[in-house]
């Protein structure tokens, strides 16, 4: 099966490359290659400028932005804050960036450490156009856009008639001195550029991310890691690989663990297999023998990374279903297909339940585990809330679909998609029974969302709605489902690009991801600032934040930019 | 020490940057950038050929080669054969390469398992003009080669007016049937290549390389894989990373251990500290305590790697005599100053060499351990073998320099520069004695050498000449001394470009390192087919490759290329 699946998406990658790719950048104004040839015949020499961390620079054309060599970036204690920088040339170079620490008053360092940098990459990404469904990318524009950050690339070529934007990171440890810190990021690039960077350190602090609200909920792919770094699946390799990813994840607050219970939980929709972590064996006697063994395994290893709030498993409801299993009596695997709700579907699912309520007790594990649901027809999800509150009343259930009155009460993890909203009093209802109320987006919607070509400054703005409509967190299907070349081509057989992974094998980090960490960092100091000014009963200041809060309606997002929004309230966060 | 050392070569980085990079390939005819332009503006689409392994390919100019979709290798069981193909382009396309089985008569099959492919990497390289002695960048001209193997990356954007080199490297299993066998290598860049690859296996087998007779001794530094991997030095950590680099030398033949007995035994020439295996500390009774913990792990790690030969141990005789040890009646560290063959000197050696042959008698290491000494004034080598054969008659001796027929019987491991040669008679009897007689080059030698901008084949060049010479293997100087950004700039302080490593941090190869594989293959071709020759009484054949190895010489490089002198010859091996 797997094979066949995988030289369908050998065809699709054939056909996407049957055109050549468009050296534009979504941005306009568009330019033709004639247009660009005549802006660099006009240049001479290098330049090396801060540049808008919310902008994709493209590699092919003057960037048209003010030239500042100096910066300043305000944070909390303990907040990890960021700029970008371009390069452009007229002349081959070779370029090489280089940070030290930053000195405040009276002694205080932010040492050089704590900074990161590196050189940004370029991979094809398409457009939205109608957002979901198959696509031939010869249907659709492709075009080069910056995301990768490769924070363990401080040199390279720089070649004639090109721009290469630079990424720089700034930890500010929790335990440093409020006040001003001033360094420099030297970048040599046939001369040596010296930018001075300034970070004002406000006496606030922001928690770590363990504790951090926000619950982001970015779906972990550990077959995908097998395949992308050659090791074998499961194998301590493996996991040895996975812990570098996971741990990135989790210090970006990742909360869940998205665990497979059955094959294939979403159909093979990723270029990658999705195994189960659970061994189905249909015994001779008929009755069944459920292998927990590598399920135990792996959540205890994801845990350890620091990702153990939640067990979210997959799932009881595919779209198709396809339950495998291996039947001792036939001597292979065979598949259930029986209809959600009948009586056939319980029969199948009621030992597995049982089985598997027990098992997660022993471990401990039962009270932080939930099924989760995906949108389907209410008497189908109406059967399955009954099925598990038959086993166990305490089953808890999560749910990322409409929003729907007649269930919400059984969910305890509502996820509901960017169209819908929860009435005010269900939310508050909700909170204070410790429910999570959370939202999605994915190939649905063009705005907000986390495609290769999305404006960065979307994923901040994801912080400031979910703030702004108190919700607890924010989930995006994938984390790192990734295409065949990743690197290369973010673009899939379906869906926008860069739909199916946030950051890049090594790991590396991308804008994308770093700004989904900025938006959900301000939504922490958003949760602080709420808390601290009604404790202090400064009223006026709370609701000069509550009334910015107001303006983030997604709809709004058709006639300004993220960019715009999350920068006119950023200010109300770093007072 | 260190890091006023560092803060020179950081001058050096900086100064390198003052001009900028010529992409100019060190190719006849040199080319002006308006030349190139002109090319290009007469060319249109994309070009996927097979090209000449023996040739670096620049980025920015039309390969002019016969174009081939079709390549033939020839290869015994059991050997490594590689071929490299160009692609350009006058459009931006994305590129990947992809390989299958090479099949055979009935039903014989090389899996695709056995082949790999990758893209190149381009690095900056300088030009030889008076070989050593520290150089400032700005003195010289410096060029984009193609250098790195990629293996790891399949997939790449190959930019407007560029050309991409890919190697491919076909294993053939030492279990292959004799025949030919045939498949495809796919590219897809724009459109789809299909280029045909048959590979013909003869039937003679090629050992494996730890049976391989070749002696290759590439040094390596442990320290400078703790670097640009960003592991503590000596942690577990970085012995894991460590394998991967030692298990690659292993499998070019590599039969030597680099152990430091003293810190820096080469006077810190290298980027990296290189420190001392061994622990010396003077006793407040001024007697000695030698610890021994770190290198017995080292080395034993060594061998588990696959090189496991020989211990040589740096080293007596530096250029500066400095030997740094603690000194508890100081309580800091000491150093050593003292004349080679002064009594002073012998006093400092002998408690350590009387404790350090015990010790590694007890390891049963003694037998394969040399004391390594560089090229020294006669009394000077004269003076410390004294000493050890004094301390233990057994000792072995290993000495990397001109030829002195005065103390050669002492040698045990004599390693000539290029430029020297030992009397027929006596490499007769050095073989007879089991001693090991071998050349080495390095930043004195403008050929045959593996700088970054030596013709390829001369690293083909060097398996012939050892074979020729009768000599037992070759040494370089640096496996893995990268300089500040190995992967864009194998430019340093001192010698020519690419001295100081012949890999790249990853593990990533080179060009140079397949072709000093293929020269290594061909010197136990070589020696294979000597004995088999001589058994089966097929004195013409012996004849004929005794002939053709005759014309083998140094000077000979000045007029032909190592590539042609090669090409010419190669049918012998593969017949």
């Amino acid at each position: 099966m797997r094979y066949i699946l995988i030289a369908i998406v050998l065809m699709f990658v054939h056909a996407s490359t049957a055109q050549d790719v468009s050296l534009a950048l979504q941005q306009e104004p568009r330019m033709s290659e004639a247009q660009k040839k005549a802006q660099w015949a006009q240049f001479n020499g290098t330049i090396v400028s801060f540049a808008n961390s919310n902008r994709r620079y493209a590699p092919d054309r003057l960037p048209a932005i003010p030239l500042r060599n100096s910066e300043t970036l305000v944070a909390w204690k303990g907040e990890k804050v960021h700029t970008q920088l371009a390069l452009w040339t007229g002349a081959t170079v070779k370029a090489v960036i280089s940070t030290g620490d930053l000195n405040g008053k009276s002694g205080a360092v932010i040492p050089k450490t704590n900074i990161s940098s590196g050189f940004e990459g370029f991979v094809i990404t398409d457009e939205f156009r109608n957002g979901c469904g198959y696509r031939k990318p010869q249907d659709f524009d492709s075009f080069l856009v910056a995301d990768a950050i490769h924070f363990e690339k401080q040199s390279g070529i720089v070649l004639k008639n090109r721009v290469q934007p630079l990424w720089v990171s700034v930890q500010v440890p929790a335990t440093a001195k409020a006040g001003s810190y001033e360094g420099w990021i030297t970048v040599t690039a046939g001369k040596i550029y010296k930018l001075k960077l300034t970070v004002k350190v406000l006496d606030r602090v922001l928690p770590p991310p363990a504790e951090w609200k926000f619950n982001l909920d970015l779906w972990q792919h550990p077959a995908a890691i097998a395949r992308v770094d050659k090791v074998p699946l499961w194998s301590e390799a493996h996991f040895a690989r996975m812990r570098s990813y996971y741990t990135m994840l989790a210090n970006a607050g990742q909360k869940c663990i998205t665990a497979s219970i059955v094959e294939e939980p979403w159909g093979h929709q990723t270029f990658d297999d999705y195994p189960s972590l659970i061994k189905w064996t249909r015994k001779k006697d008929a009755s069944w023998r459920f292998d927990y063994s590598l399920f135990d395994r792996y959540i205890a290893f994801v845990m350890s990374t620091g990702i153990k709030e939640r067990i979210n498993c997959y799932s009881m409801v595919p779209w198709k279903v396809a339950f495998r299993y291996y039947d001792e009596q036939l001597g292979r695997d065979t598949v259930f297909t029986g209809k959600i709700g009948s009586d056939a579907y319980d029969a199948f699912w009621t030992p597995m339940l049982k089985d598997f309520t027990q098992h997660l007790k022993q471990k401990g594990w039962f009270g932080k585990t939930t099924i989760a649901m995906d949108e389907r027809p209410m008497e189908a999800m109406q059967a399955v809330i009954r099925l598990l509150k038959g086993i166990d009343k305490d089953w808890k259930i999560a749910l990322a679909g409409e929003y729907h009155a007649e269930i919400e009460k059984d969910i305890y993890d509502y996820c509901i998609a960017s169209a819908h909203q929860f009435p005010d009093n269900i939310l508050k209802e909700r909170e204070q029974q410790g429910k999570l109320s959370t939202w999605y987006t994915c190939c649905t919607e063009k705005y907000p969302n986390g495609f290769t070509f999305s404006p960065p400054a979307e994923h901040v703005w994801i912080g400031w709605y979910t703030a702004a409509k108190n919700m607890n967190g924010y989930l995006r299907w994938a984390y790192n489902s990734w295409v065949e070349h990743p690197e290369t081509d973010s673009r899939f057989r379906s869906w926008p690009a860069g739909d199916t992974y946030q950051v890049y094998p090594g790991p590396v980090s991308s804008i994308r991801f770093e700004k989904l960490i900025e938006g959900i960092q301000d939504f922490e100091k958003i949760t602080v600032l709420r808390k601290a000014y009604a404790q202090q009963g400064a009223t006026e200041k709370l609701n000069q934040l509550e009334a910015a809060l107001k303006s983030f309606e997604i709809k709004k997002l058709e006639k300004q930019s993220a960019e715009e929004m999350v920068l006119s309230v950023k200010q109300l966060v770093n007072e």
